[in-house]
């Protein structure tokens, strides 16, 4: 058994035909610097040009209007051309060659701008290539950090069709597990209670749309709600009961594509002369079209088309100002990056404090790249940590502090980075843990203790796992890590009161959320770090082996929590000697 | 046929395997800056720990007073300790994990010191690791840049035992390959006609040590020269000669290793307690020591022993109060980094104007990591590029020139880069390119038009080739590429008159050697690159096709180089049209 997460870097030989691709292009990737650029900032932007490519000249096209820029060799057409010097060469070994490195700076633009720019490089026969296969890329000047409410926020995701079906109806027990179970809003309302109790304080509902599937990520119409889960009423009721009892609630949305059944794309495939052909990319009309990882029913949206664009950005206006609290953003990969940058203007100016993370399930550099356009990024990597040290248990105790050590030095800390232990598209944790509820609360520890915002994915609280690996018989069958949420005695109130325990300690507890994180000891066994905050201090440690361990620490601290084996939760105050 | 100049890099697996190497360690590798310091520089040192090492501090120590530095976490023991900064924390595909950064700043020293250094990082645990296996390093602070007369330098490699027997002499006709052929150091002398009309201005002899081989690479004494080559009278002589004449002469030196029969050895393998035996690295004495490319009969010299290093020191210094000019430096990466800033101390105070450059087959960062420590290096990158592109015809001329232009901006100006074509330790360049005297032409008339001083190597410019490829059978059999030099009628004459232009025509055009090289068109077929000095400028132009081709370049130049088909070189002046 084994998680494959990062599907296209998952091993060692895709890693490297990835970096090949990356160093051997012509190559931007959003390096840009301040990435997140205040109205003062020059902004500077880096492009590499790869071994094979002959260029020794490269520009900056850019505009400030909304409209696209366009220029030749130099020259603007549109908006406005910047030289970029070269500023140095590199040697690349894997290559067996040098890249230049070009430089320009993007003079201090005017708060609220949209900075529209791509990158070209020329050679000297005077062919001009647009960098990164032909991207677009933008960004949003302004000073509009990420909300301060987002730093408390704790998550509780749901599967909105395997949640809770509410008004008194029974799950539907369909004949396969993509089948439709019958969750509802309404349902969701119903279980408020639960929620409020169990601590939460933000509600991410998976697409609530109108789609033909039970997840939704195939909408037909973004500006309506699936009969199946209930009505507009239903989620403006769930909403003001949410707000009115202190829970927030995102959406779960998916710009880069939808349902081929959606009416927009069946007038495309039906009139080759329809304005609708230029809201997707045909290689061959009508049946050659970019779609999500080659999904045939899931048509890409061409977002470089201003309607398709707008229309996007106009759905996501309209559930800000329904009164919905932020967004899960889909693939976040998927869409042109300067999609991105409108999409940050449209958000922070319908609703200031709401909240964006992307599901970007790439490495760190290019979850980096989204910092200023969407709040932050879902942790695919700690995620990925901790089910090697918690589940799999092939990463030690010192193995994962060295990771989290450089982890947290990576990113800033604006950079929202909502930690999970496990989601819908994969073995759920308990599940590759092989049942061990004491490695899920290990985990769960963990991730509580941490600066990002805890996700808990419906169930995991209460001891959901499933019947069938995800991946078996080669085929994905994510459905599996969907079941349906347990309900009263088929929940393990055990495990319930210690996810309880675990958000009422991050609730009180301010240092958890805002506090330093130190590692105190780089130990086999035991994982020990500590959370600091004013003048308050807590020491969280961790017994990662079966066996009783002594370990000495120096240190004073007002509060320790540790936990013992089998995984109980303790806490102690004062200096320690302490035996785990 | 192919070429494998880059051995333990020659493939993709073999350098995925170095970068893997490089990047999961705990890594100095040199990263040094400013690499040459003056006086008031003061020197950042950087070091990059792998996922793998949990290291969370890091120190330098360093000592001037010539002594080795000593630390332990922090403390110096002798010497000074200077801790580490964590500056950042990269993320690394290939590894799939997080590299951190660590930097500090040595304080500027006083013209003449010789600063020691290593560097070390420790986990939290207290566990010290020493960069880069345990690797010291050094520089040396002067304001002595590279001599100027080694911008004019054109060299001729000599292989002593293969040049000319002299004394009516006639070639020995040993029964092998690796036999003696008789050349002798009054050979050279008697054939300094030949040589001073050829136009070159530098002799670069083979090893000249007393020694058991034919190439003298495994030294018995540094002290003296081998019997069968001549006497330290000839040698005077020869110098005395050559100087009076304006030619400059360099030897090889191998500070690396020499012979398992040298009686430093023999006393080593003899007496477990000799104080020899400290003068390599025995793994297991007397049978297990550290050897060049694991040949036994090639022991590593120690050179952390200081009285090995003395050793070795005073013969350098011996050789450059006998006369020399300089040094070839043989495997310049096997001595360990300390030891290059004492022979730099050594070698610029001893004749401030020698000249010493490396063998340094690694990739263009490794070769620059000598900057400061010795002149420069045998352009091995520059030597696959022309073979690839004028010999094995792989490349196309664009190819060549995007190379060559990121290959001149990698390097400063003023680090030495002796171009060549073919040396000892390969097939000779007009065997790859199988036998096609154009295409040699082609190349010389390239590389004696750029800035690196160029090398010939003995026979080259005759039509000297060789049998069979020194790769034959799997196995290396070098002395294919090392038969004897051709004289009188075996030469080709019309070869050695084109050499005899070129040569002429690099010492008439300053530009050749000291301007600034601007590629003009980049064409599939063609080379076009000018070079200007003060208000002259040269064209040079290249049909690298067999057919004619017709080039329009816009641009005026006071002379022009044409190589046309069959290869002939033509001058011209003005404007051009020009068909090739």
């Amino acid at each position: 058994m084994d998680d494959f997460i990062f599907g296209t870097l998952a091993t060692d030989a895709r890693r490297l035909t990835y970096e090949h691709a990356l160093r051997a292009g012509v190559t931007h990737r959003s390096a840009r610097h301040p990435r997140d650029p205040l109205p003062e900032d020059p902004v500077q932007i880096e492009l590499t040009v790869g071994p094979e490519h002959f260029c020794d000249r490269a520009w900056i096209y850019l505009s400030t209007d909304g409209l696209d820029p366009v220029g030749d060799h130099g020259a603007a057409i549109h908006g406005q051309a910047i030289p970029m010097e070269q500023v140095d060469v590199i040697w690349d070994n894997l290559e067996w060659g040098y890249r230049r490195r070009f430089r320009a700076m993007i003079p201090e633009q005017p708060e609220g701008t949209v900075v529209r720019y791509y990158v070209t490089a020329c050679d000297t026969s005077g062919n001009e290539v647009q960098s990164d296969g032909g991207a677009y890329y933008a960004y949003f000047v302004a000073n509009d950090p990420t909300p301060d409410w987002t730093y408390d926020a704790i998550v509780y995701q749901i599967f909105v069709d395997r949640f809770y079906p509410g008004d008194a109806q029974d799950w539907k027990n369909p004949d396969t597990p993509s089948g439709f179970y019958g969750g509802t809003l309404r349902g969701i309302h119903e279980k408020l209670d639960d929620i409020i109790e169990l601590g939460v304080n933000t509600l991410w509902l998976s697409p609530i749309f109108p789609s033909p599937s039970h997840h939704g990520y195939d909408a037909t119409d973004y500006f309506d709600i699936e009969p199946r889960l209930g009505s507009k009423e239903d989620l403006k009721d769930l909403i003001d009961t949410a707000h009115a009892r202190g829970l927030r609630i995102l959406l779960d949305f998916v710009p880069n594509h939808w349902s081929f059944l959606h009416p927009n794309f069946q007038s495309a495939i039906k009139d080759k002369n329809s304005e609708q052909v230029s809201w997707y990319n045909f290689q061959s009309w009508p049946g050659q079209y970019e779609s999500f990882f080659s999904v045939k029913s899931l048509p890409k949206i061409n977002l470089r088309n201003s309607e398709a664009r707008e229309h996007i950005l106009e759905a996501v206006k309209y559930w800000l100002d329904f009164g919905v609290d932020g967004f899960r953003l889909d693939y976040a990969v998927g869409p042109t990056r300067d999609f991105w940058a409108d999409f940050r203007k449209i958000t922070r100016e319908a609703k200031p404090d709401c909240w964006t993370f992307g599901e970007v399930v790439e490495p760190p550099d290019s979850q980096l790249s989204f910092q200023g356009l969407i709040d932050g990024c879902l942790d695919f990597i700690l995620l990925e940590a901790l089910r090697l040290t918690f589940a799999f248990r092939r990463w030690d105790a010192s193995q994962f502090t060295s990771f989290l050590d450089r982890h947290e030095a990576y990113f800033p800390p604006d950079f929202s980075r909502p930690s999970f232990l496990d989601n819908h598209d994969m073995n759920r944790f308990l599940w590759v843990a092989r049942g061990d509820k004491r490695l899920l609360k290990l985990a769960a520890l963990c991730q509580f203790t941490l600066a990002g915002a805890p996700v808990i994915y419906y169930g995991t609280e209460v001891g959901l796992s499933q019947l069938r690996d995800t991946r078996q018989d080669g085929k994905g069958i994510l459905e599996e890590s969907r079941l349906p949420m347990l309900w009263g005695d088929d929940q393990d109130g055990e495990l319930l009161e210690y996810y309880k325990k675990l958000i009422k300690l991050r609730q009180q507890e301010r240092g958890l959320r805002y506090g330093a994180r130190q590692t105190v000891n780089i130990h086999k066994d035991i994982l020990a770090y500590e959370r600091r905050y004013d003048d308050r201090s807590l020491l969280i440690l961790m017994n990662l082996t079966e066996g009783e361990t002594i370990i000495d620490l120096d240190g004073s601290w007002n509060q320790m929590l540790i936990a013992t084996q089998p995984c109980s939760l303790e806490y102690r105050s004062g200096r320690c000697h302490i035996s785990l």
